[in-house]
């Protein structure tokens, strides 16, 4: 496995962590200034609109969010590259039962002074 | 505008044309033998698959489906690149009034001995 894709598989499991603690700076530390978030039946965000929403996710009462990737391609293009995974989020409101859903994703991730970042994601979790 | 962006939107143009005259064919010739096809709430697709999904959908009394894309991105890396559009589709039963839905695409293509192809797809159409 090259450097490239072993930080990639770093990158996703950071995130994942980072997500799962609520950590949102960590989480925006890894997505690119220009980065593009799409989800179905919504309209894209940009790394503003998608931190207020991850900021408003923050009260108290919000579900408890788990997700796991299983990572099925990463392909590295020089300082570009794409990944595809298949994502598995449980979410449990409080007091309430765990339900998982299944999707998968497809993100372009871009090398900037030697850090890898998320720059577009395409989550078709439904 | 470069060589191979005007290649791509050339694509993207013989690929909305192709569906909704229901030329397989034509549509299966512009993807790659290792295309996959990301939907929302779906397993992907392999091309096998999406043949098999096209051609079923060709018998009488099946809708009238045109697309229209509105390209937002497209970043050539080499012999890849990644496209993002905003996908409009009006479905239009037999006797039936038309609908019309919206959603993102993000696209990854290969060019392969001088021709771009569809590589990863992912249509956020929900």
């Amino acid at each position: 496995m090259s450097t490239d894709e072993q930080s990639i598989r770093e990158l996703v499991a950071t995130w994942l962590r980072a997500s799962k603690a609520r950590d949102v700076d960590t989480v925006l530390s890894l997505t690119a200034d220009d980065v593009v978030f799409l989800l179905p039946g919504q309209p894209p965000m940009n790394k503003g609109e998608f931190a207020e929403k991850s900021w408003a996710q923050l009260g108290r009462g919000a579900p408890e969010i788990d997700a796991s990737s299983d990572i099925q391609e990463i392909k590295v293009l020089g300082d570009w590259a794409f990944l595809r995974s298949r994502l598995s989020v449980t979410v449990t409101p409080p007091g309430g039962a765990p339900v998982t859903r299944h999707g998968h994703t497809l993100t372009i991730l871009r090398k900037e002074n030697g850090k890898w970042l998320l720059a577009r994601d395409a989550n078709l979790l439904a």
